[in-house]
């Protein structure tokens, strides 16, 4: 029941796609992650995933459609379980998520950006 | 995998503690509502509940210690369950909110101000 102050918590780390972890409610982490370039293109068989833009501007490209949705302050996307999607930025931008405690960083890819649930650091 | 974007969703109604479902991910809903004065004090026994003031500034108020927590734009408080909780605000605030989709608006309680699940747009 205390205050979480996202500004707070995104001035505490500078890496990129390197997700923190900042509450949890119902069985999902809430995380924020500073991203920046390309990331690696995933799945998450199994669970859903939301994202809000709170700073910047960072997209999502989903390729099977080749579909790209391209997120400002106060956006939002929800990528269903088993939708490949591919998120970017051009220039950094500031990221929250909501997901399941054991959603996989990367899916089933094993990349050298993936950081497991116990790499990502609670603050 | 639409863009939800908060500004456009807010300024679709004007009632003050109706809660509008934005989107569903993982069984919870993602919704906002607009909130002004004082709402009931209740228990969601079995769920959290988490808040993100998107605008505004509004309080929730925890009966059991008399503690307040204030929130403003980018501040975020995570309710958990079985803890009594009262939201409140002076002017105008925006706020979104996640919780599982059978959580009660006013938990046990049933009050003028009690929309039902069912009661509650899909925007």
């Amino acid at each position: 029941m205390e205050k979480i102050a996202l500004a707070e918590k995104f001035a505490q780390f500078d890496e990129h796609w390197s997700p923190r972890i900042i509450g949890e409610a119902n069985g999902q982490y809430l995380k924020i992650a500073k991203v920046q370039g390309e990331f690696v293109a995933h799945i998450h068989e199994h669970e859903d995933e939301a994202f809000l833009c709170v700073a910047g501007r960072f997209g999502i490209r989903f390729p099977a459609s080749g579909k790209v949705v391209e997120l400002g302050p106060g956006e939002m996307c929800i990528v269903p379980a088993g939708v490949e999607h591919q998120p970017f930025a051009d220039e950094e931008a500031q990221v929250m998520m909501f997901e399941p405690k054991q959603t996989a960083h990367t899916g089933a890819v094993d990349s050298d950006l993936t950081k497991s649930v116990e790499d990502q650091p609670r603050i």
